[in-house]
């Protein structure tokens, strides 16, 4: 199943992306407005076929069509309660915590309110109303920022101060030490992803290595900067387990097809797959780009997401410094995100990137293209520095603190396991487990009758399960083809972040659903 | 001067943006750590010239060599005050206000620390450090988030509430409707010119119209896209004039070289260059952009910036509205941010496109571009939607705000004026009227020798002053070179945004150096 070569797997790929035609009768995403609708293409100056077609190829599953249906849904209800046979849409198709009733980390949240409004630092009412800490908190940060001016663009790669914490949790974190002139902060990880992909992508025949299943930020940007989707399959088998041998494999391939393979990202803990790579796999992998010269693209977003005590996160910087690799030897980016992790704080956008093994003169073009966006926004700068360096044991808010951060994360593990069952439970359904992530990604093995009724309506199988499954439900998952998936393989990708209250309820909902579908579409 | 062929013109604009090798011993940008400079890159994966090319051929001057060299000077005063024959330095580099002192206005920051730490809504502490209306304001926000989530990812253009509150504000300074389904909120106004680059560029045969002198977010932006720059230039002797004949003349002849050209930029209020274009002139620019199908990027980020009595503010929208003009006779797109204004909220990273004249089709291409970075930052969203509906007269904050507002906007054009006058003083020196934004970009008719002085150590004439004034005064501004000019001519862009105070010392010490550089290479 997983021999297919480079350019096949990546027009299957994309063909499965785009194999999804409209289901519903309305084509228009439902941002679009009255008067462009009724506007004829052909006749504007930017007729469809007139734009980049990067842009066309570009695609983007999370915030795709079944998201778009599920909104007209949402409207259909408010309008016309009782119009559908559920009461609320249930988002499960992005990692958004907060969305779904997530409370922020009080904490972050006091110093982000204090730095957007430092008069208050002055009032006694506001010993009330904050925490000694994070009022403590919020002048060490004013204090770091030139003229505590929290309302001026920053240094391109950021506050220096604030990255200096980031620096100094870094190398807390990993026992090793951090330079803060090697981090980046940016709005969100998603940013520094299509920076990194500017740099290194300089045409077709430039390819980046990328997991499938992966998160589909990588395939839209690869594809907007024009370059190749050297595919590498996660064996669903082991867990979704990485090869060192398919990475070979897969690299060798592109290479013999004219293909100059730039870099390998991986993603870890795992986005759809939620698997945890071990300590000996991140050797391997550290290994492996190091010998084939490729730049490591490290996703870490979901470090602090690990939910089974067999597994730990473990940075690829810290794993190639423990085997006395440094700066000389791989060029290694790790990004990471104020939107994940216990805090979920998607709306902030912060994130950072830490880019280590560049030469000078090749991080000055990085630090270039960061200029000319002038900054990221300053509260997900702030964010950044107080993720990666939050209360500690003694501080006045820690005990708060530390209640609010393991009772996200303990409850999201059970979430994990509850769903992880559910879907196990379901007839012709397998699903590995979410030892970290926000993400089970189960397998449907669907009935021909099935997959012939989705042909029938030119759908890609998945998304004509996804399809029904939020008709019958409300709830919201993504078909795997938008994420890529073994030709003739079918899945879901489904969040573990609705409140844990309502888990039940789903996984009700879910199985009626399936057992309806099984029954109506049975061999 | 003006007759450059477009070819002709964009090298020598390309060259003069290149023509400043490193003045300083220091080639590396004050970013490099101490390992990527003892890396050699030609050893590396990711040497110089494997990265992308377009990357490469993008500059920035704004943060340029000189901001460097600046923060260098700024590092040695601290580490050994005296150092220097200043005590600090000035940056007059870049349009940051809050960087040189000017206060955030108060109203926009209650509303943002309360929309970040919501249960401070419920205290009544609250209200001793709140005005009312920006509580009301905080909760009438809160509403408009789907579960008051102020940290989960809003819709890809933004929160509805928020865009509706944007339309009402655009219909309200035009008197037309605007639609909140047209606005796109983004980090500032960078992205979103991005986003219409690479929606329009589909090679370097397709050409962007920008003016010359431009803020070279174009210039990059076009580059990193692969397109090509069709400078028109305006008409110093005229205020910078923007005359329809140079459009049509540039238009013609880059048609001519085989260029489809897409675009028109125009800034208004001008960036460098500060003029506000007439009523009428907006009308011809319509009308050429009509007639010549091209699309219409309107970069009115300076909308509020007015300093004189008999110029205001028109926005493309009205102009091609009051023509009788809508969405089916022409694609128009305008920018706008929180980063300038009267509140100069840069580091907030906020800003708006309105979006219109385009298909449905192509929108949806739009949408799903910014889907896949999920969203803008959320107090970013706030503060465009506080900036387009600020508190209205009968407010409990009106006076205190439209105190601060006045206060500010009254003593910017004060500071415009001043400086314009000091330099119109200089020896050789010509400087156009600061009608509005944030700058003034005079003229340096420097002497031969000065010329010659500059050619000997390889660099730009106006490169070479400016780093005379930064090494004799501390104050940093940009050289022409940087935003491009009519060949031959030399220019500096200064903002106008020292605090009032520190404006008569600002003036003595330009006067001294200026001075003393025409004594030195007097002809």
């Amino acid at each position: 199943m997983r021999r297919f070569a480079t350019e096949r797997a990546k027009r299957l790929l994309l063909g499965s992306f785009r194999s999804s035609p409209p289901l519903s009768s309305v084509p228009l995403c439902s941002s679009a407005s009255a008067a462009a609708a009724a506007m004829d293409s052909a006749a504007s100056p930017v007729a469809l076929d007139t734009i980049n077609p990067k842009v066309l190829k570009c695609e983007y599953a999370v915030r795709g069509e079944i998201v778009t249906h599920a909104q007209r849904l949402q409207q259909e209800l408010q309008s016309k309660p009782g119009s559908h046979p559920f009461e609320e849409i249930l988002y499960c198709n992005i990692g958004n915590p907060q969305s779904l009733g997530q409370q922020p980390i009080t904490f972050f949240r006091e110093v982000l309110a204090l730095c957007d409004h430092p008069p208050l630092l002055d009032k006694s009412e506001t010993h009330a109303l904050f925490s000694a800490d994070a009022i403590a908190r919020a002048w060490q940060i004013l204090d770091a920022i030139p003229g505590r001016a929290t309302g001026a663009y920053s240094h391109s790669q950021g506050i220096k101060g604030l990255r200096d914490a980031i620096a100094d949790g870094i190398a807390a974190r990993d026992g090793f030490p951090a330079n803060p002139d090697d981090i980046f902060l940016t709005d969100g990880a998603s940013p520094a992803v299509h920076m990194m992909m500017q740099l290194l992508i300089r045409s077709q025949k430039d390819g980046i290595l990328c997991p499938i299943p992966q998160y589909p930020l990588y395939s839209a940007s690869i594809a907007l900067h024009g370059g190749s989707l050297v595919p590498y399959y996660l064996n669903e088998s082991t867990g979704w387990g990485l090869e060192i041998s398919e990475l070979k494999k897969q690299l060798e391939d592109a290479r013999s097809k004219g293909i100059t393979v730039r870099s390998l990202v991986v993603i870890n803990p795992g986005n759809p797959t939620g698997q945890v790579l071990a300590e000996e796999n991140l050797k391997e992998i550290v290994e492996f780009c190091k010998n084939e010269r490729l730049v490591l693209l490290a996703d870490e977003v979901y470090q602090e997401n690990i939910y089974v005590d067999d597994k730990k996160f473990n940075s690829f910087k810290k794993i190639a410094r423990s085997m006395g690799y440094g700066d000389e030897d791989l060029p290694l980016v790790s990004f990471q995100s104020v939107s994940k992790g216990y805090h979920g704080e998607c709306g902030k956008r912060g994130g950072y990137m830490e880019v280590t093994g560049f030469s000078a003169e090749v991080r000055e073009q990085i630090y270039k293209v960061a200029s000319v966006n002038l900054c990221s926004n300053i509260s997900g700068q702030i964010l950044a520095s107080l993720v990666m360096n939050p209360p500690k044991v003694g501080d006045e808010s820690y005990e708060s603190f530390d209640a609010e951060k393991t009772g996200i994360l303990s409850s999201l593990a059970r979430r994990a396991k509850a769903l992880e069952d559910a879907f196990n439970r379901l007839e012709g359904v397998t699903c590995n487990k979410a030892e970290g992530a926000m993400y089970l990604f189960p397998r449907l093995h669907l009935p021909k009758k099935a997959i012939e009724a989705a042909e029938a309506v030119k759908a890609a199988p998945d998304a004509f399960y996804a399809r029904r499954l939020l008709d019958a439900t409300g709830i919201v998952v993504v078909p795997g083809s938008g994420f890529g998936q073994v030709p003739g393989t079918w899945h879901v990708r489904c969040t573990i972040l609705p409140q844990e209250d309502k888990i039940p309820a789903i996984i009700s909902r879910l199985e009626a659903f399936h057992e309806a579908f099984m029954e109506e579409f049975r061999d």
